[in-house]
């Protein structure tokens, strides 16, 4: 494929207009202002007229099949909001109730130019099968818990993941990876943390885990052993591991030095945030202490919608509005968070960024809607104009899994059929 | 045009399944579950499978020409972007720009639900004749400043309005409507505003304003009047009329009482605030205090884009994080703001409700998108989930004016092409 006469944000998020990008199997291959001398093995050319091409985006915290959950419950307190609502309906989830789920919310990330993402919830081989035929990148892991004195290696989280790794291990061009986790402090004991550290460590694995996203998750941690969430994590070894920790909200300084130092990637979840009265993360500062940021979603309960280009403008402002300060936050700043910073944060090094060599994960934004006329300044436009509603292209591997309202790979009636199906028998099952 | 089958949002922003609207001439004639027993005088039927109807939104303030910055200029301190990028733009811009800038402005608001507009820019005249070409309503003034001592019936702005009041008086069913302003406290000295305050009591006019947007312009109004904002504008008697106050960002207990007693119309405009680091507006208190609150976009260049959607969201979810408490600002909340308070603001008494009676301003969404299903709660999905881009259908005065990505009041290609014309014009005058 190739394609010619497009407006690109380039490798160092600069817009360039007018050029050519090339794409050979799953991988880019040519980038220039003029059309490559051999024109032979790019089949399609692509009218990029009216279009910016860009790297896909990477959405590096998210609970896929919570789309089931979408709109279900509103301005509830916590308490009220988790156990009188979102758990009940949880327990009742099942493996196929999931895949269909994971399936919609893929649709929906593809749909508006996500091409990977960071995922943690129970069913996960479901969850993790619905990536892989889909034709998406994800990193699966389900949410490790441990309330009692279960060893590790026979903890029911633990095991699955290892499975699945098994399951996934050399197949899928390398798009599906299983990570490991810990959900949150609150959910999990010392023992077991320190288990998980010293397995991730001799398995150099990646682990995703929930982190200080609440004063009252800090509180508690500090009543309970004396240390913050971030310390806790760290005295067990945990951060010695690549970790990916969503939200980080509630920091201290200490807390901002020790995941500098240890390579920690920080996701910020801004709408979640919000929208669950968590707070806003200070990013100017994290990334001020040169923490690594990446931008995730969410699950669907709490946002609620998947389109990333939402938390890329929301990341933009939030930052700036609660700072006063109008500098917080640049354009490419945020463009970086979402795309090569997620690519990293997944361990996805040829991914990211428009680069010769990279794999072709793609996305192409129309900007012949009156939101985004005129362009002064692509990049400009993408982080505050844009609606994840502008792709009209999605490529993974080179492979085209969206266009034009169209769905390659996903029977999108069947994904939508499937969940409401689920979600009326559950709420049947719970007498609603 | 009859709706059929469809889900609709009432008059009390209840969502109902299954539902029957009539449409006849410009006017709402019926709301039913079943059939009207006489179908004559109904053409078109319209099949609300997966759609959403409901009341078109209404968008407080905005500058409409100024779509023709969107993007030019971003991350800079205020006194730099105002006065290095913005003011040296808008001095170049041109009636015939004007016109166009706006008809780019309506397409985009039409195309995301928005049925009417309270603007306030320069070349007011082309701004109200793009409004009323594209059949769009509109509450147009021109932002009256006052430097000198010229007498108030000598004011260019003040004439203006009225020339176009003149214009516009008895005709496009009432659409178009010619304000008075006072641009800011900051740019009107306070014999001119006393005088606004006299016309408008006299005239029984709406005076559309600036208020209280900054720490700054609060902290110069202390130390050049020794009052605040609010208080300097009680005082000069421009409070006993029909205000709509954009911002309303800094305001003081004392303020808040004056707003609610004085029936002052306070527009939200969260995403400009933050944009601009101005701050959060305490919507909660506001609403407490029984401050009647609307929602506004302001205009392009501090958003970036025309969206009500995205305030609607945005104001949900800033006044919980902002507040930490997940429930500040409830759906209905935030659906009044945008619909029936914005219809009031600009005294349009038979808009801004599905209701029999009142205007067929109306607005269809397509929930098929993944991101609007499953769809537990309509309205939890309006606020939270939906874009903009959702909305397949918008009429005004029972007239369609967008269904379907087509236009069929508006050359949109015409529009974008002359505002790109216009912009490389302007900079090409600015030697950029």
């Amino acid at each position: 494929m190739l394609f010619k006469e497009i407006t690109i944000i380039d490798e160092n998020l600069d817009a360039k207009e007018n050029m050519v990008v090339g794409v050979t199997d799953d991988t880019i291959t040519y980038i220039g202002d003029k059309l490559p001398e051999n024109l032979s093995g790019y089949g399609r050319v692509y009218d990029g007229k009216n279009k910016i091409l860009m790297t896909g985006l990477f959405n590096t915290h998210c609970h896929m099949p919570m789309t089931l959950l979408r709109g279900y419950a509103e301005n509830l307190k916590l308490q009220e909001w988790l156990y009188d609502k979102i758990f009940p309906f949880e327990a009742k989830i099942n493996n196929d109730d999931s895949y269909y789920a994971s399936l919609l919310a893929i649709a929906e990330m593809v749909s508006t130019g996500t091409v990977s993402v960071t995922d943690m919830y129970a069913h996960m081989e479901s969850n993790a099968k619905a990536c892989a035929d889909s034709g998406f990148k994800a990193n699966i892991s389900n949410g490790l818990m441990a309330f009692d004195d279960t060893p590790f290696i026979k903890n029911k989280n633990h095991l699955e993941e290892e499975a699945c790794a098994l399951k996934f291990k050399d197949s899928f061009n390398g798009r599906i990876k299983i990570d490991k986790s810990v959900h949150a402090v609150y959910t999990s004991n010392r023992k077991t943390v320190e288990d998980v550290a010293c397995f991730a460590k001799e398995n150099n694995s990646i682990v995703h885990i929930h982190l200080s996203e609440t004063e009252t998750e800090v509180k508690e941690c500090l009543e309970k052993y004396g240390v913050t969430p971030v310390k806790y994590f760290y005295n067990a070894g945990l951060l010695d591991s690549h970790v990916v920790a969503a939200h980080c909200v509630c920091l201290t300084d200490e807390d901002m030095d020790i995941l500098a130092k240890s390579g920690t990637f920080a996701v910020h979840n801004p709408i979640s945030n919000l929208k669950l009265a968590s707070g806003v993360a200070d990013i100017p500062k994290m990334q001020e202490k040169g923490i690594k940021i990446a931008l995730g979603t969410d699950g669907t309960a709490s946002n609620n919608n998947l389109d990333l280009f939402e938390e890329i403008k929301m990341c933009a402002l939030i930052n700036k509005g609660v700072k006063l300060n109008p500098l917080s936050v640049s354009t490419k700043d945020v463009l970086r968070y979402a795309t090569i910073n997620g690519a990293l944060a997944q361990r996805r090094y040829d991914c990211g960024a428009l680069k010769v060599g990279n794999k072709a994960d793609l996305i192409v934004l129309d900007t012949s809607s009156p939101s985004m006329q005129p362009v002064h300044n692509a990049c400009n436009n993408l982080v505050y104009s844009a609606s994840g509603r502008d792709v009209c292209l999605t490529m993974i591997d080179g492979k085209i899994v969206y266009e034009n309202n169209e769905f390659k790979t996903i029977d999108i009636e069947r994904a939508i059929y499937e969940v409401n199906k689920s979600a009326s028998r559950i709420k049947k099952e719970l007498c609603l």
